[in-house]
């Protein structure tokens, strides 16, 4: 046995309160070395006779990478107190993992065990609950729709005359987006994102002047107010971004220190090195980059705390908005997110917190900062597999099965998944325009574990390369967008928000990575399973049906038609025959078991 | 290479803030495997035509276990920001480990780097400075002294009259301790742990009645006052014991809800499974262990917590205390004890938090909680082989090599280093009354990074087995104490206090663990090293000179005379030459490096 292969330690991924009854306890062997593992455990005040009372339950080897399998197991402690070791048995020997070490025989003294000394209800991960059915829908409202031409900035460009570029301005506003509320209503989406929407200059206002007030080119609050409520009445969540990592240019305290230095009041708001504060060669403050325009804001002087905690609690309280979504918030120090968590629960409970974290991020995930991070990680497998075909199944299953192994389950129920963004070129232009491989993006993201986002625009068939390319205006005739895409992107939302079998209910798991560019997984809940086969290769495949494990004869495999409703046609399915897999398409089997 | 046993994840003991501009970073390989790591590292915004830039270092092997070898890095980074990757090679190959994988070129895209986002002040873990200083002496309150005998509790017996029951009383106080200060101050310690003096019924006081009241057995506010003003006058801090995990049976709310059960405003001051609560067969609601006379208290009560952070900064705040120790501490959630650190830094910056946690404490060391924890595994692995001589130098080594390298280089510094209790039985009884075995205890402990506690009476040679026995009356006739044990550790503790290289300045490694039941360990600075040789078997053993690294001919012996003051010898070492150790016996060589 490779024991130095096996890892545990308790309270990250590898030991969760998943709610507050239940534990989740995980382990990491290596890949195909261990056969069995158990879980022996107890609370730690249960002795009789001079002797510790134990449990134990078989854990589940949930799933593998090339280098590790991941175990897991579930206990509910009657006390909310455990101390636990692991049994690991292969053909030659067993051993005992304890946190002290490996042992041959259970240690007498309790010291030796693993601790979850105590599940407390209000330290667990705890996201709000709608978030787990949302499909999410990503908006920069300058690109979205001109509703409002009087709101125009000077300079507005005609709609859609012109590529996007870092400067230029098409109008887009909050009328444009209320006139088109029944579109998303249409596509089925039950939350927006919306990047910034407050005072700023550029056309997409990441680099804030006044926090407290809307943009000027997107309306005011009234009609933000409106906007909101619209929202509210079609049953969808609204998510603004929070650019507290650093202000704009033309902030007034930033302004304010430029001209008076350091006799201004503001001159700790930001991390001036000395002064006078130059900008050249190199600014002498920090910023985000090295962008002299955007000055970091210092987020540990109380002033500036009790200023950006205002504006947290004002946009939630006085126009109900369901989500914070924070820009470079791994920038941002945990101490001031702790109190921004505080706040802002405080004021609407389940109010969606979201990072921006393109890493690895366990350390916002303990439940006391973020409800979830922008799943960066997801997009790039997802990208690299599917749009650029620059890894192989055996890369992409791994890179996904670390990333879910990598979090608690509560945490990846949550996550926000996403194809695309502001950040990133549009997938079309990724996936060099082949409509066959954002259908299976499309399929893999909403069929997937988490809360799914739209890039606007995507779902018609929008292309644009890197910021500004991917900004273009929404395209709104109808014969310039993929109604075909549009859709089948309509059917999964539905499928999504319908069937808990596809969406975040279900236990995902891979079942085969080793034809030629084709993934095979499964979503599965007690009495039913769905089957999905993406042949992501250039040929057509003819998969065994014995890779597929059904229990029953008699399945049902899911069509998409072009039209608006999913079709199911019963098959049967003979033993050691072969399904046919066109390339670069997909099958859907539903089994019920008996 | 073993790539399966490599691990690193960071914000943890792998990759932390030593302090607002340096960044440790180590990451573990199989023992014996790699032969070189380097750290690849840069600002993640720093670019040159298209191209990140990077830098290196070569990593140090710092130390190893059976299983592993753990490397370290120290980086300071100019912009507080770090992405980075490690480069491991052995003779075979050399691979990058990504957060996103094994490469065998470094990567393009910087998103598969490891990454520490920015080091911000206010999360960097920061323990009070004069902690790392502190030689700590636990007193039990009722058994330290007697000195005003106007205030014994009934039943009391005439002082170390009896042998201690977990009933009798023998009538310590306030007042005994203000008369043995001098004593303290001749021992050389600099920080006394009190166990409870809240108003409590038992001996041990852990049965709260009041926490805003002194126990009257131990005097009143007036004499605690001047107490904690003598010990200051002595620069000896004063920590307190909290038992926020439970409160006692007598604690008014409780005997509130006894009598009126649901209807009392204090039902949700506890954790009451149903009405009316009753105690047998089991109690139905939530206690310390089962002991239905310790009800756990509700922190998440907002009331609760309310009442407990007064009692917290009260102490703190009145009567100026340093110290907090939290008793069951790991029980209590990690909500309250956020809230609990930020309201007693509030109050006095520098007070230190002690959390009672037994087991691996990662959890609650982040920065956002406790300062540190009572370090039981390091009593443990001490315990068993200095004392029980139940384990071998390769376990003991182990043991305190990973306890090490689980935790932050500035956790370790103010670990809490206990060698017993008043949970636990004397090391002398532990050790079977071998005083060679106690000194080398001492000298282990009082010579290890941390800071060290002396439990009262150990350093005369008191004995005593597991409570009740190891809470004897403090012997105080001259004739019954060990003065030379006493003149012993006096000398350790100055040698502690005065010089960095034996105090906790000084980088620990182990030289050699391969002799029998010997150890030889090393503590170095730039230009200095202490090297101690502990022979912990029964046999005479002659150490080759060759496995103490000396770089000089000529070193200094440190020899402990029965008296007060530690003599020094030149002695001169020649090559390929032995040194005599006696059997359960120590020598201590100090070298300077030209």
């Amino acid at each position: 046995m490779l024991k130095e292969a096996i890892f545990h330690r308790p309270k990250n991924n590898f030991a969760y309160a998943y709610n507050k009854d239940t534990l989740h306890i995980m382990i990491q062997t290596k890949k195909d070395d261990v056969k069995k593992v158990e879980l022996i455990y107890g609370d730690p005040y249960e002795w009789e006779n001079g002797k510790w009372l134990t449990e134990s339950i078989v854990m589940e080897k949930k799933a593998s990478t090339s280098s590790y399998d991941f175990w897991k197991g579930s206990v509910k402690p009657p006390f909310h107190r455990l101390r636990y070791a692991f049994r690991c048995s292969d053909k030659k020997e067993t051993v005992i993992l304890t946190e002290l070490g490996f042992y041959q025989e259970l240690p007498q003294d309790i010291a030796n065990y693993f601790c979850f000394p105590y599940i407390h209800e209000i330290d667990v991960f705890n996201a709000p609950d709608w978030v787990k059915n949302t499909v999410w829908y990503q908006i920069f409202p300058e690109r979205f729709a001109n509703g409002d031409s009087a709101l125009n900035p000077v300079n507005t460009l005609p709609w859609g005359s012109a590529e996007p570029s870092p400067g230029n301005f098409f109008g887009g506003d909050f009328q444009g987006i209320l006139n088109n509320l029944d579109y998303l209503v249409d596509l089925g989406i039950n939350g927006i994102y919306f990047t910034p929407i407050f005072k700023a200059s550029s056309n997409h206002k990441y680099d804030t002047i006044d926090y407290l007030e809307i943009d000027p080119q997107f309306g005011d609050k009234v009609i933000f107010r409106k906007l909101v409520r619209e929202c509210h009445r079609r049953g969808i969540r609204v998510m603004l971004d929070a650019v507290f990592n650093h202000s704009g240019y033309h902030f007034a305290p930033f302004q304010d220190v430029l001209e008076k230095q350091e006799k201004s009041k503001y001159k700790d708001w930001f991390h001036a090195w000395n002064f006078p504060i130059v900008h050249k060669p190199k600014p002498n403050y920090d910023t985000f980059g090295f962008v002299h325009t955007m000055p970091k804001l210092n987020t540990k002087n109380p002033e500036v705390k009790a200023y950006l905690l205002k504006v947290a609690k004002y946009w939630v309280e006085e126009f109900d908005i369901d989500g914070w979504r924070l820009d470079v918030a791994n920038e941002v120090d945990h101490t001031f997110w702790r109190e921004f968590r505080k706040v802002v629960k405080s004021v609407k409970s389940d109010v969606y917190i979201l990072g921006e974290v393109w890493h690895d991020s366990m350390p916002w995930l303990k439940g006391d900062q973020f409800d979830a991070v922008m799943n960066y990680p997801f997009t790039k497998a997802a990208i690299d597999f599917f749009a650029k075909q620059s890894i192989g199944t055996q890369k992409f299953a791994e890179s996904i099965t670390s990333l879910l192994y990598m979090y608690p389950e509560n945490i990846n129920e949550v996550s926000f998944n996403l194809l695309g963004s502001h950040d990133t070129a549009r997938i079309l232009t990724t996936a060099n325009g082949d409509k066959r491989k954002i259908r299976m993006l499309f399929l893999f993201q909403l069929s997937f574990i988490g809360t799914p986002c739209i890039y606007y625009g995507d779902e018609i068939g929008m292309t644009g390369d890197n910021d500004p390319g991917c900004r273009g205006c929404m395209v709104w005739d109808r014969e310039k967008q993929d109604t075909e895409l549009y859709f089948f992107i309509k059917q999964l939302i539905a499928l999504r928000r319908t069937d808990e079998l596809f969406g975040n209910q279900a236990d995902f798991r891979f079942l085969d990575i080793n034809e030629k560019g084709c993934i095979i997984y499964e979503k599965r809940l007690v009495n039913r399973r769905l089957i999905f086969i993406l042949n992501n290769s250039d040929s057509i495949l003819r998969i065994p049906t014995n890779k597929l494990n059904f229990n029953n004869s008699r399945i049902i495999e899911w069509i998409f038609s072009k039209g608006e409703k999913l079709q199911k046609e019963e098959k049967k399915v003979r033993k050691g025959t072969k399904m046919k897999v066109p390339d670069l398409s997909f099958r859907i089997f539903e089994e019920t078991m008996q």
